[in-house]
């Protein structure tokens, strides 16, 4: 039976939208295991257009489907639309648009909400069993949609390696289990059908985070 | 020795910038060569600015900089800048952003004429005998630049699998020596030390696209 996985993206470029080489990694190791993939987006505007040269947002304004399909190649639908009941399992890959166009943790830090869509999302999927696959700063969606689970974002100590490590304290501080992993391995969350890896939290060269992601959908379509 | 490459980017996204999982492609199957890379791109206006759900020019102007500092996670040089005697190899990945950015081939097809910085970046590379990779709409580039080369952008006959076959015809009528060669493939051009493969020409899903990168890179790291 061919695997039918949700991917869902917000925006398309570190600082304001979808890490573009999370999602890439995703496609390449869901086409290598002949997964059959659908790419959903939120039809709004960004929170920011940041100039990725300088680092600073801009004045400009954005919509996170349009700007979604860039790595979607044209073929991605509004995040409205999805059917959950089409799909074995979804994957949720990391950048800034997680933390500022699917919840507002960029902002808000630890007070954070996620928006309502995507939380009703995480939770339908969770409600059917289906596996969920989270990296880099995504697994901040699944901390609170989902109280208690166990997670990864790395590790909870920062060096110049992990220079987000805090993220690791914010989560324990939420109720959930943190695991400390390195960006070759993933966590799996049985109970929750969660699987994580830190993906871009780890300040590591691209091959790694590629790997990474690989164990990633591979534990993930185990459980799907 | 390290390998230091240049990679030059026209932008973030296939409708008018680079693809970006052709970039993605090449950075990961450098990375893990351990490569050292440096991205570059034009300090100029894309083209065009085109929504990638409906694939129409808006009205929009963004700059291929800025832009392609999406896919470079920030770290991307303006062209001008470029010093040819720091590098060994350089790679330039497909997507419209070359057929419009780099040249003008996607309005004016045969009649195109190259970005003069382009231009001389390349015909520098050949004259210091280093290695240069092209994929996907790219090897047009070379076909300007170094004329009579030999190149591939896949097949010559039109098909689903192959919807852009056309362009061998022109690269023909150009004078180059064109060489059907499979999504998997590379053709190497030894006397102009040109690395060619057909990545999105080819209508394959893609982890084969993935690996045909891959075969690009390690061909032209060879002759580095």
């Amino acid at each position: 039976m061919v695997k039918r996985v949700a991917l869902i993206l917000s925006g398309c470029g570190v600082y304001d939208g979808t890490e573009i080489h999370e999602a890439s990694a995703v496609l390449v190791h869901l086409s290598r295991a002949g997964a059959k993939v659908q790419m959903f987006a939120p039809n709004i505007n960004q929170m920011h257009v940041v100039n990725h040269c300088e680092g600073n947002p801009t004045e400009e304004k954005r919509n996170v489907l349009q700007e979604s399909a860039r790595i979607a190649r044209g073929d991605v639908s509004d995040l409205d639309k999805i059917d959950v009941a089409a799909f074995d399992a979804v994957i949720i890959p990391g950048g800034f648009g997680v933390a500022k166009n699917l919840c507002d943790w960029a902002v808000k830090g630890k007070d954070y909400t996620i928006q309502p869509q995507v939380e009703k999302l995480i939770q339908a999927f969770h409600r059917a069993g289906k596996p969920q696959g989270m990296c880099c700063i995504s697994p901040v969606l699944a901390a609170r949609a989902l109280p208690g689970c166990e997670l990864t974002v790395g590790q909870d100590k920062q060096c110049e390696r992990w220079p987000y490590a805090q993220t690791a304290s914010v989560l324990k501080e939420m109720g959930c289990k943190h695991v400390n992993k390195n960006v070759d391995q993933a966590h799996v969350d049985m109970k929750n059908k969660l699987v994580t890896c830190s993906a871009f939290m780890c300040n590591a060269p691209i091959h790694e985070v590629f790997d990474g992601v690989g164990v990633m959908v591979t534990e993930l379509l185990k459980l799907a």
